[in-house]
């Protein structure tokens, strides 16, 4: 960037580069920007990632230490250097794009690179004097990308699981408070967009509390039946070439205190090299709960539409103005943005299911994309699940009284009468309140089918909503 | 079936099957039958594609007889056997799964074995008899799957295509029909489910009318683009090997006046045998009309809501009682099933563009399912628009009085008002009408605002639905 | 059909129809045949689902019996009737399409019809004498479509699942056994489809079926977690109006023994009726199994391509002649066919996922296609499992000494003989190989790097395939 | 962000906030920030959209000037304002995320805002004055976002159109070179991955060249179609409602000159505001290229595959180090990110599809979602061409004696023979040929069934690769 910034040269098999001194990353970080101008988003927009990754090089270095493979001074400076961006340094170091080639050996070096080169300056040598210590077979050693990369993938989700929950929970607690508050608010139920029998606002929140409910357990339950199987110790293919035997159990075993995590080694580190199933099947969760909260926004968005021409059930809270043309005009913005979140965490979805789809042989080159679009949909859903409860659910209000008039203006009342007045009368009343235009209630008062003290008690909310045994003489 | 059945044998490279007599398929048919228990949909199901497959065949042959490879009595004999099932004839006997393996060539075999054994019994052998005119020596003379496959499917495509631009431009007079029959109804316009200003029912049908003329447009003018030009005389891979110089000229034009369409030969016959974009954007099209169609359903599904707690703008003609439990309930089950249709064509599109991205190096062995998938798109979508015009849009009556009401008692209204009353009072007026509950006009005329004569002139239809010069003393 | 067929005369809210006299379905079912003829796949193709309804429609009768809503004389006809239909008779009366309007309130009253007439019959009525014995009245009685419905498609999933399931297994049982079969076939493992490092054929397949065993207990597991909660009981919304009180656990008690699955009461049965969650988490998983088919699909067409040109690693047993132009040709065509259909699976997912998206209020009316979409998935699924195995896993052999050449002629094996020559020794080696086209193993023993003994110890396919201790003085 | 900065007062109808001093962005634009913090991609991150914007504004000024609503001191400092902004100035003041409730309204008032305030500047006023120069009534005249925004999109795509079609053309250049200069490298074509017939190399990239080249015309030919007709002047829903009946026609006369493209007034306003049909083709057509290029790359790595136990018949330039692990590996790493950049497109259209769907009445309030994802496909893939070509394409290679070794050595070889040796020879010599492992042509020259002379000329690529007449006499 700066015209007289000194540089450092740094090479690999390919030939020499210059490398910007104040950098921690080095040559094959460089030739991974140079190559992948892409999607514009960098590894360091995803700090789980970043810190997943240094994690693993934390538990390889205690187990190649532990073997007698790394000295005690190089594991100290590699300690260091993990632990200060486990903390939340350097991520401004991780400049790949996260869209890249090479199944992640980008990513994998980005993060060799950094360590090392903090660890050499914790060493007291410079940047870039990886005869000290080296990228590869140091911070690298007993390693392939191929199975420390996916490794740091699970590790980032698991880290992120609890906030993605955090977020869900929240929500479901404001939703359910709205079942609570809105409890007594009797309201007609809407089958096909037609009217249909009554129930409570309540009971409508409450099961958007529910459903979401639904998917937290899932999410609970998944995570660790999906996440926690690594391949960390197979290297190249799963064979483990290379590898010392008692390599895989140690760094395990240090990965799993390391992150809090109970990881343990897969069974079959053949499959467990190329296998993006559990991705698939957590984003095809994920899915769902998008599926969800798009159906819920759809929801609120139809009860809440009007003022005047529209259903008018509940208020959204305004947020911003919404027309200049239309004064007065307030839009519900928060659940629009809530749709369109769950649409692309759709797409993610199938973008993924095509990147796990394209896996070859002994191993699945789509993984960066795999990434990518999962994290990306586990911070859209939780970003939007805080917007839309701070913003939107948080803030709703009844109009009781115009869901009560709906009520008892619709034909569809005579379903709750239907037991009492018998069923004949009951098809000629709703025909004539289509025909007329006037109530169902009007009409059962006018010819005095039910005394108003019978009516009071049948309509009252909790006669209306549940299950009743219907007295014989009615 | 029957247990008494009498048998052929026949033999190919792989050895001998029983054949049933009465079948005009052979022995590759039938393993295909055995290998393929798929999707239950065979061949029969499109009858388009048997066509085009046996205009395809009698295209070659009658290049072939031209160029003197085939003799005037098999000549003869093919060409009865392709006229009576281009005549519908024997498409019973087109028994393959559409889903198979082997990039078509089970189809072809399906089309061969059938046209030869027709052409056998015509020529007074007995079917079986290939001795006298052979499955691939003959009928498939100087041609591969890989070039009478892709082809086939093209003809059958532009043979269907009529079909549904029939019923999609009877769709579209439908709705401008109500456009006209509805000019004159005002009522409220809505953004994002939020009264917004007025227009008419007859602008809002007509748009629908207008938004499905311009996909008319689109598929009258990408079918010729993408579907004339065909590869057939490509043989295997494009370089036509083994193939008479001459014969690709001759068969493309024997094809293009037996189908009836202007085909031409593909420039480049390797790039046009594995090349699967002609469909995919042909597809795309497809599921364009699809979300145009959905939409439009949403919308009738809006507008018929109620009818007592919604817009209950319109009502859709009953097709079918709603409900046992909810006496009168009448739905919209005719755009509920579009719905359904068009998300069922997207996900035709997605395992179309699957297909088309899974092709390798000279060919693409999954086009089964791409033709399979694009003609099951196009008989829904021609099914589902026959469906909505004669069942549904036809029978669409207006609430005239409640659509003007719901105009007469919105705030949005006070937008049309702005220019006469100025920004203060109309902002003034519109707070007050949310406030209290009451209507905009009747506070205009409280106040005396605006006399009955200038409101009257304000809200004609024609005055509200148009850009209109605003008097500068109002 | 027949001109001279005797019809008779059917009633319902929208007026009368002339129903085959033959027909054991009526009036309702008849019109919707009229309103729906788009995917011309009728229920009559999903038996379980078939049967699934007639057993909802045996619980609901022995609950009404039991709380005597229902006469001995009614229960014990409904009770033949369910029976008869459960043993698999009268499927073919059920001929709604799968594509329907109305939240499958055409279907449920096509068993409500069908069950009614055989139970009239049996009662020594006609068919169509309801006032015998009521569709609506007596069949349907406490059951709303929106209840009923949709546990007749958990029922029917849950009576289909173990068939799924065997297939599965089966599938599995074949790929281990070619793994144990394969054990001793070393070859080169191949990473972003470059030589990387040695394996055996075995551990190949032996992933293979690891990978579809995490499916199996995924499969097992999930199936009771999401589809034995059931909504019978909640009628019209959820609120279960107009219902005894003390049907709703009765019905599904009956429900669970009728079936022999484990069926529960929803807790909150306003969310059960609207929610598709479950069918969104079910198809996602059946997502999953058919990207890894796909995934290994793809796999057995690059193992086996060729045979000169390519990878020839293992054959595919031939299945059916693959050219007529191209003599000898043989091509993959079981798995091709499977790689089609995980694609339809996918596209079905999709779809799916469009319409539980696009549930509004307390209904999601698109569950129709929900329930073709699944059905359709788990059926094409399990064929295709079914024909793997049978045409093509059990038949596939090894090239043995294919394979072992690649090996000892790939620049891969380097990476084995590294920590015995050095790295140094091993980079010179690979650039030599490379640049010569000479073998690494030639080369080393040329230079007397290592002796014979010590490489035929090294390249024991046990010693090329797991970690090892290496020497330290190599 | 600074503790210190100093920040201005801004209120709207929600109230009043503090915004930075020197934002130029208002109160709007800050409600938006707080509202939707989502995807973290800001408009900014789309120059031409900005610059969309800053066009439509200038030319509904200058429409506005011409008809006297707006002063000439405001018409001079809003132009001033616009050219800023349209010669890339002030650009990072577009703060809203690309992802946003509303229908686009935060959009349209970030560019209010920031107009205003500059234009403020320019006539010697503060930020924030407005009661000199109005975000809505001076910058925002006669405009509603529902026009404005579509407007901005559809200039925004065709600004950036030449760039695409530019990335595209020499991509095009690339290939089609390579097909030049490998036009004499005889090569197996293979179909099913098994060994066909031959060609050459240079078809094999020509035939890339062409099917890209297909795409191009389609490109160039839709952009106009599509994105040429625009809603200017249609206010909040089509009808023009407040607009000076002149205002539609100079606007987009005024728009057509600003931007150099033919921009029309769409023929039915009503449908323009609401139809998202256009961006649904378009983007259908970004999937159609993105499945092509998907395509090219899965061949490019198949044919680079090896190098010892792959296809090998090209190299691609080594870009990076491929392994730590394994020395001297290299891997394709360009194809794979454009694969996935290709997956991430295909999951672009359906989000894109999914928010086209969910238009309602008068309005698509996924809009912003809609132009996110198509901006981001053009982005993707003009980045994913250009890097395609430079670092790959441009530096491919062939490995000549290798392919003709495969020709030589493949049993495919015996079609060509076929006319020359006859079929039983062929079938006999092709059967040999593979039990033996020996080669076709050794095999036939042994035998003595062609002479050295005539297999010479019969294997000549020339004659290999195209239709030829074969001798009668052979």
């Amino acid at each position: 960037m700066s015209p007289v910034a000194s540089k450092r040269i740094e090479k690999d098999l390919l030939g020499t580069l210059e490398v910007d001194a104040a950098a921690y990353y080095g040559i094959q970080t460089l030739r991974a920007v140079q190559n992948f101008k892409l999607s514009g988003v960098t590894l360091s927009h995803f700090p789980r990632l970043v810190i997943g990754l240094a994690m693993v090089k934390q538990a390889a270095a205690d187990a190649n230490r532990a073997l007698g493979h790394l000295s005690a001074a190089k594991h100290t400076a590699i300690s260091t250097a993990c632990a200060r961006i486990i903390q939340g340094e350097f991520h401004e170091q991780f400049v790949v794009d996260m869209i890249q080639g090479g199944a992640g050996t980008s990513t994998n070096m980005n993060a060799n690179e950094v360590i090392a080169n903090i660890a050499l300056e914790a060493m007291g040598h410079e940047k870039g004097e990886y005869q000290y210590l080296h990228p590869n077979n140091d911070v690298n050693m007993a390693q392939s990308t191929n199975d420390a990369y996916p490794t740091a993938i699970r590790v980032g989700l698991l880290l992120g699981h609890e906030a993605l929950l955090n977020s869900l929970d929240q929500l479901i607690r404001a939703l359910a408070g709205k079942g609570l508050e809105f409890g007594h608010v009797l309201k007609m139920g809407r089958t096909q967009l037609q009217d249909a029998v009554p129930m409570t606002l309540g009971q409508e929140f409450r099961a958007f509390a529910t459903t979401l409910g639904e998917d937290l357990q899932h999410l609970k339950r998944l995570a660790p039946l999906l996440l926690t199987e690594v391949n960390l110790g197979g290297t190249a293919i799963g064979t483990g070439i290379n590898a010392d035997p008692a390599y895989q159990k140690l760094a395990v075993e240090r990965l799993a205190i390391i992150s809090g995590h109970p990881l343990v080694p897969a069974a079959d580190l053949i499959e467990a090299t190329s296998d993006m199933g559990a991705f698939v099947l957590f984003s095809g969760m994920l899915k769902r709960t998008a599926v969800k909260l798009s159906k819920i926004c759809n929801d609120l968005r139809l009860l809440s539409s009007g003022p005047r021409t529209g259903i008018n059930e509940i208020n959204l809270p305004a947020r911003q103005p919404g027309s200049s043309i239309m004064p007065g005009k307030v839009n519900p913005v928060i659940p629009e943005a809530v749709n369109q979140v769950a649409f692309e965490v759709i797409g993610n979805d199938l973008a993924l299911t095509l990147a796990a789809e394209a896996g070859q042989l002994q191993l699945n080159v789509m993984e960066p994309l795999i990434a990518y679009k999962i994290l990306d949909s586990i911070r859209l859903l939780s970003r939007a699940m805080d917007m839309l409860r701070e913003h939107c659910i948080d803030g709703i209000t009844a109009n009781e009284a115009h869901c009560r008039a709906l009520v008892e203006q619709s034909i569809g009342l005579v379903t709750a009468l239907n037991p009492y007045i018998g069923y004949e009368n009951a098809t000629r009343i709703a025909k004539l309140a289509l025909d007329s235009g006037r109530g169902v209630l009007e009409l059962v008062r006018e010819e005095g089918l039910l005394d108003d003290a019978s009516l009071a008690d049948i309509l009252r909310p909790e006669h209306m909503i549940a299950p009743r045994l219907v007295p014989l003489t009615a």
